[in-house]
């Protein structure tokens, strides 16, 4: 065989690796905070060294970057198959219902993850992704309600306030355990909260 | 002179002292973040030892959550204040509007100082101050609003996202450079979303 046929098989194992890594930070950053997890605990969860944990990643710092950014990514994704499991032409209230499911969803199945909002330390490259991510979110929010805040500066603090009232609700929840119960009375909380925010819905 | 006589002057001494490099704390932590600042530069600031800094604080940390404390409580003073200020019998929405001009008078007065619900980091005993002072707020608007969030969880879901509202649409309003035009539209946005929010006012 020539090196030519051996190359891509050899990208595929470092892949691998690189993924089994990360799965591997990601179970363990779930369950613990940022100073908690150690690269050697994530490195024998993986079944790999610690030299590579550091080869793939730089350093713990930016393992945690990346899962953060590999959840930021996931949630994306399950954001846009929801709006478009849609039918055309749904309210955006609809819209931004199936949205809300979609992010209760992601907090039950990591509810650790969300302590960084209740001051937890990480890297500010993680936090950065995270606030990437937010700058996003607002800017399709304020796609779907056509808003030119420019008009109406209140529509502009109505936006970034609705995220963090998501925020801080989701975290009420998890305090609670998550009840599958009170997903109904949170969902109607937050869209109250951005109805009543906004006056109406894109005027 | 007796000790007797001369013990009461030392202690006003002392508090004195521990005033000057609180003060001196809040000056450089208003302007720069937990990390940036020394306890060299804040003894300077105050005019005192590094040591004496250590003597009443016992850290930068301890110094740091010093500082924090001392916002809150002067906070909590200005809001019970404004509260006291209005007519007896005020209805709640305007018992909150007065509430939201003093939050966004201390956010202008020190900008900075929201950075933490940025990320920015700050030592944990800060952040537990100021998860207690939120938990505080939480109380005491259930209590204005007469809620029993048992007999309908979306207040409760309500109460705490509005807070997370008010905080991350004071963190727009630093980004646009605290612009005095933009006060009321902000505070009507907030009202609006804790009256959405809850779907009535304490019903």
């Amino acid at each position: 065989m020539t090196r030519a046929d051996r190359t891509p098989r050899q990208r595929l194992d470092a892949e691998e690796r690189r993924k089994a890594i990360l799965d591997a930070g990601r179970g363990l950053f779930a369950g613990s905070s940022f100073s908690e997890v150690s690269t050697q605990r994530v490195a024998a969860a993986a079944g790999a060294s610690q030299a590579l944990v550091f080869h793939y990643f730089g350093s713990k710092a930016g393992l945690y970057t990346a899962v953060v950014e590999d959840a930021v990514e996931h949630l994306q994704a399950a954001l846009r198959s929801a709006d478009r499991a849609l039918p055309a032409g749904a309210p955006t209230r609809d819209r931004v219902r199936a949205a809300l499911l979609v992010y209760l969803d992601e907090v039950a199945r990591y509810p650790r993850a969300w302590a960084p909002h209740r001051g937890a330390e990480e890297p500010a490259a993680a936090t950065a992704v995270r606030l990437r991510a937010r700058a996003d979110q607002v800017a399709g929010l304020r796609g779907w309600l056509r808003l030119d805040a420019a008009a109406w500066p209140r529509h502009e603090y109505a936006l970034w306030g609705f995220f963090g009232f998501v925020d801080s609700a989701c975290l009420a929840w998890v305090d609670a355990g998550c009840p599958e119960a009170d997903r109904h009375p949170l969902v109607e909380a937050a869209l109250g909260a951005l109805e009543g925010a906004l006056g109406d819905w894109g005027g």
